[in-house]
């Protein structure tokens, strides 16, 4: 049991706790100030995870839901060979008893996860809500002088796609927490594969996506977006995962990522100097836009999009 | 009726509604990639607005909550004197019949803000929820060669204490709108006094805050920021609106600026040359930040917080 609390001093107890030496005036004032670190573009996004629709509280933590949303709203700058170096967070908390302390742990974990991946938390805001929903917006830039960001539209016929690590991690953590027979640690810390999207871009990458709504789906969204179809040979599956979870689970933050062979070549050189895990050659792409192979047969767009009645 | 769609159609609508000329496919991709419009630093703030906390929909249409989330937001980038280039709108709607028009509805009224405050929309993402929900984050930026962004910490004693304009308009019209007297014009399409911001930059303001909360709420974060005191001589009570409105009623987005009386004076002619509203001077700053005071007694602390229990 906690007492009532105002919002002002949940916010004063939120910027000790993701006080960072950044210079920045943003969580004491209206906005944050920034300088930003490279004389490159700005590279932002948003995301945000919403309770009963992205988690249950009775299967993971406050914090673990506060790390899911920063690390999810990371990997979309990953998947662009992005630097991030902000973070802004909206909270909405459910009324009734203890939001004061829920806000608070959700921010521990998203406190976690910026020291993680080096993406200091400069501003947010705290309002009430009817369930509990957080909304990150990350903020990166691309060192100009190696090539610009990443999009998911210049992947090339003949290119290969690489898959940063096996699939179906998340639904399949997700999976044990229901059964009782796991951590899930998968489902609850992802991961933002910032290090391998940055040095897929210097290694000339034409494309790359991150898997948030399952490989099949976000497979078939790069090829829209490049006018291209592909033939999938394998699909690396998580440890403990089904082919169901490793095609169509979502939120494994795993990069895919088309590139010429002789980048491809340059791309695993460099993950191995830097002690990465090397990524999986699991197809190619095909000039012909309606070919959408697995194996033989076709690819569903199978993975999670929510739909809107 | 609507028929279910699914996200990404929503989406694709959504991009054809703000679609805007700016050279991002952040709309399209994972992030969007923007160049900042100045050497200056980077200048950034979230906001957002809930259902049943911030509005009701049987009071304004969703047009009117995607208008006030993005102006809500905007106005912590005019009480930094920045101006804004890009925003990135979190959008989380109901579950049930319906969601994928209003999500659509509430982002026609952003993309109408969006054109009135100059600020395109260059990314977004939609979610379901229990409630509907805007977390809107601004990027502006500030003309380093005019200062630097104006935060709530400088106010010095002797300065002269101006506001934008009368408050607690917001309030009487939520109150008409309840009764049904009126179209509650300021509630449900409030302006963030961008320009206005930008000229008290220029002109040389110690410290700004904007009245979302409520101007005496405000005021007091303004002087406990600035660590002074103040005397309040008078509060400009929009038409309409009761004494009790105007210093608690909050969402007026007036801007309190904090400057010399010679600052003062440069303002005002500025003001006046690009024919805007002539701020009001409505009290002074005062070294002790023990004395609070309107008139002869000490001013309270009202105005909207939100409690976290």
């Amino acid at each position: 049991m906690t007492s009532p609390v105002e919002e002002d001093e949940v916010l004063e107890r939120i910027r000790g706790m993701v006080g960072n030496g950044i210079e920045a005036f943003g969580l004491r004032d209206d906005a944050a100030v920034l300088d930003l670190p490279s004389g490159g573009p700005l590279v932002a996004s948003v995301d945000s995870v919403v309770e009963g629709l992205h988690f249950e509280l009775a299967l993971c933590s406050p914090a673990d839901v506060g790390w899911k949303a920063l690390m999810g709203a990371l990997s979309d700058l990953a998947a662009m060979g992005a630097t991030p170096f902000a973070a802004l967070v909206a909270l909405c908390v459910p009324d009734g008893s203890g939001e004061g302390e829920l806000a608070l742990e959700v921010m521990a974990g998203v406190a976690e996860a910026s020291v993680a991946a080096g993406c200091p938390v400069v501003g947010g805001d705290v309002s009430g809500s009817a369930v509990l929903m957080v909304a990150v917006t990350v903020l990166g830039t691309v060192d100009p002088s190696a090539g610009p960001a990443v999009s998911r539209t210049g992947a090339r016929p003949d290119d290969q796609v690489l898959l940063t690590g096996p699939c179906g991690g998340s639904a399949a953590g997700l999976r044990a927490l229901r059964s009782g027979t796991g951590s899930g640690q998968a489902y609850r810390r992802p991961l933002a594969r910032l290090r391998e999207g940055r040095i897929a871009r210097l290694s000339g990458a034409h494309a790359m996506i991150d898997i948030s709504d399952g490989l099949a789906l976000d497979l078939h969204r790069l090829a829209d977006a490049s006018r291209v179809g592909f033939r999938l040979d394998e699909v690396p599956a998580a440890e403990g995962a089904t082919l169901d979870e490793a095609l169509g689970g979502g939120e494994d933050y795993e990069l895919l990522i088309a590139l010429s062979g002789s980048s491809a070549t340059t791309l695993i050189d460099h993950f191995e100097r830097e002690g990465l895990r090397v990524p999986a050659c699991i197809g190619t792409v095909v000039s012909d836009p309606e070919l959408r192979l697995l194996g033989d047969g076709p690819l569903e767009r199978l993975g999670w999009q929510h739909r809107l009645g």
